[in-house]
């Protein structure tokens, strides 16, 4: 008997013919013998509508509101879930992220998870039940509701699987599994049986939007085996895993763009010890999670240009920060550019392989793509380029590197 | 400074347009020095289409599951409104039905309130904030949401101006007050500026849907003075509070009908003692509100015929429970009609005046209404009549009893 966590996105249970569907899926997990656990999303598009509503109210909302918003619609399917698969003669039973035990610290609408306390979830198991998990939502110490920041439901599914000790997470979704890079763009591109946690974290935090990058590095620390698959047919999706021999002899694995980019850059900051330091403190305070940092010596040597990279959304109250600290500074001014993608190939077979960034930046410069940020880790090379030449780019990458071929 | 709980129901938050225009007029409130708490029902539609929702996936939704679907709704108007408040410049914070402290019994979809542990909300007071309540809900002792039943919002209200002795609860809505009787169906109906909580009980026991009767119960058991009346404009609405010597000079103060009824009927039943007591312990174990109750001697005088009436959404619940009930005791049989409305007058001055029955039942006669059971009370007495014939009935009751003037 194996223990099963599943998880099934938003286009997944987007009605309440599919709500039936999934739970036909899920019993006949549980009929061949496994305990099966199930994490839920909000039905597609009720999130975005909540997200409306906001915004048709105020510009600032405020984040412990945002939360009990958000959290609302997780909670319907889990209803809904539940009954759906009562009605097929299973036992089951629906538990909020306060019912499951998800406590978080208090960052609302990004919390991070502390610890689950899982008894409930444990004894529902015991006693045969299938458990239908609200995802993507906790509680922080005061009993108020926080949750895990877009996508995050993957995140309370994986780190249910790692907390009980799961057997497999499956993650549901509307795709078939993870792809060398986004089909829509490249229609060559080819769904990978297997790729490893690092991989799959570089290609989720670079913009492959399949997975949610932090249930990737639950998975990694707990060892938890995920697989990425469709909940609209059979195949075997993509197994996300340990690294093996096999992986190192692909150099690129794959090619991802993240057009939720804007550039933000300080200008002529008086070149002093402690300016970074200074600058992206204010922004942690703020809440503002940044992604690339560059920082170019100046011509004269005196003062320097930091430029980083932020969401589009929170790209105004990024430069709202880097304005005030800019003033701070004595720096020359602050501008943003919100016309901007980062383009990443992933493998970690770079570890192992020479030339794979000089043949990146020979590629681009051949399109004509301008690059206009370098950042390297020791699997994943990113450039931010024009919005505009980011489709090229990656087209051109997913070429050069054979990534249509097994 | 006076501490004023508002209540707003569905068509008062229908949309976050509404939302914004309460949230006015909660601030006037506060801006005139009062201490006011909000309490919102979901926004109109939205309890609905839960209801669908589950009506697509199980004839029979599980009751838990079902008051954690529907406690949804008022958690997002919640969240709503307190954003809405907050653009207004004022300091303001959501509270659900477990952050506000309402602990109630387990009886899911009509859960009783056992107690308010209001720390919290006297707290956010004291702190200057306008607490926002998500009404309708609580939770019970293993922690799971529970809902107070339909209009449960008004409960709600009541229940946290009594624990904090309010001096006030308005209950907004989108009619200006309570009525002589239904507006759309006579009307010459009038507006009252006062009733007492007795009165107000029986209309709303007896399907005058502008007031939930719990709520009443709960402000004549607290002394909590109530208003009802419209979030759309200034009117003053209708008191709702203690009995005085005016209200004792009239005689029939309303007539109030309610369609959602189903009269069930055992036949036969052979007449010993403790044949009601089965029954209806049956029944109530069952979950379902018997409402009128007439037990009638067979002419043989060997046995007898029970009726009652139930909601017609409990009809076929209780018709099953009364099934196997006949049978178990030997009786002819059962029968439902769900055609059936209950039509009845109201009044504290009918404690002192002879002859309100007679006139009834002479007025329902001339106009060819039959009368299928009798019920009264001290200051009501109640007809179940042809659901065809209800409206009639009510027209000329309203007639006789000369309830459109002053």
């Amino acid at each position: 008997m194996k223990l099963i966590v599943q998880k099934y996105g938003g286009t997944s249970v987007k009605d309440t013919e599919r709500i039936k569907a999934v739970a036909e899926r899920v019993v006949s997990c549980a009929a061949k013998g496994n305990n099966v656990i199930v994490v839920v999303s909000a039905m597609a598009g009720e999130t975005d509508k909540f997200v409306k509503f906001a915004g048709e109210i105020t510009d600032n909302p405020n984040e412990r509101e945002m939360d009990l918003l958000l959290s609302s619609g997780e909670r319907v399917t889990s209803a809904l879930m539940t009954m759906a698969i009562q009605e097929l003669g299973y036992e089951s039973m629906s538990f909020t992220g306060r019912q499951v035990g998800i406590i978080t610290d208090s960052s609302h609408t990004k919390a991070m998870i502390d610890r689950i306390e899982a008894d409930r979830i444990k004894a529902a198991i015991k006693e045969n039940k299938i458990p239908v998990v609200a995802g993507f939502q906790g509680i922080n110490e005061l009993s108020d509701v926080t949750t895990l920041g877009r996508g995050g439901s993957d995140t309370t599914a994986v780190a249910i699987a790692a907390a009980l000790k799961a057997d497999l997470c499956e993650i549901y979704t509307d795709v078939d599994g993870v792809y060398t890079t986004d089909p829509r763009v490249v229609p060559e591109a080819r769904k990978m049986d297997k790729i490893s946690y690092d991989e799959m974290l570089e290609m989720a935090s670079l913009g492959a939007k399949v997975l949610h990058g932090r249930s990737v590095e639950f998975a990694k620390k707990f060892n938890v085996p995920m697989v990425v698959r469709s909940s609209y047919n059979d195949s075997p999706g993509t197994l996300v895993t340990k690294e093996d021999g096999d992986m190192e002899n692909i150099v690129v694995t794959g090619v991802a763009q993240d057009k939720n980019q804007a550039r933000i850059t300080i200008m002529r900051v008086p070149d002093r010890p402690g300016i970074a330091a200074t600058l992206f403190e204010s922004i942690a305070e703020a809440n503002v999670n940044v992604d690339m940092i560059v920082q170019n010596i100046s011509s004269d040597d005196k003062a320097t240009d930091i430029s980083f990279t932020v969401s589009t959304a929170e790209g105004p109250k990024a430069l709202e920060v880097a304005q005030k600290v800019s003033d701070k500074l004595g720096a020359q001014g602050v501008n943003m550019n919100p016309e901007v993608a980062k383009v990443s190939i992933v493998g970690v077979g770079m570890q192992s392989h020479f030339g794979v960034a000089a043949t990146m930046f020979e590629t681009l410069s051949k399109a004509g793509v301008n690059i206009m940020m370098i950042s390297t880790s020791e699997i994943k090379i990113s450039c931010v380029v024009d919005m505009n030449q980011s489709e090229l780019a990656v087209k051109e990458l997913h070429k050069v590197f054979d990534l249509a071929k097994q």
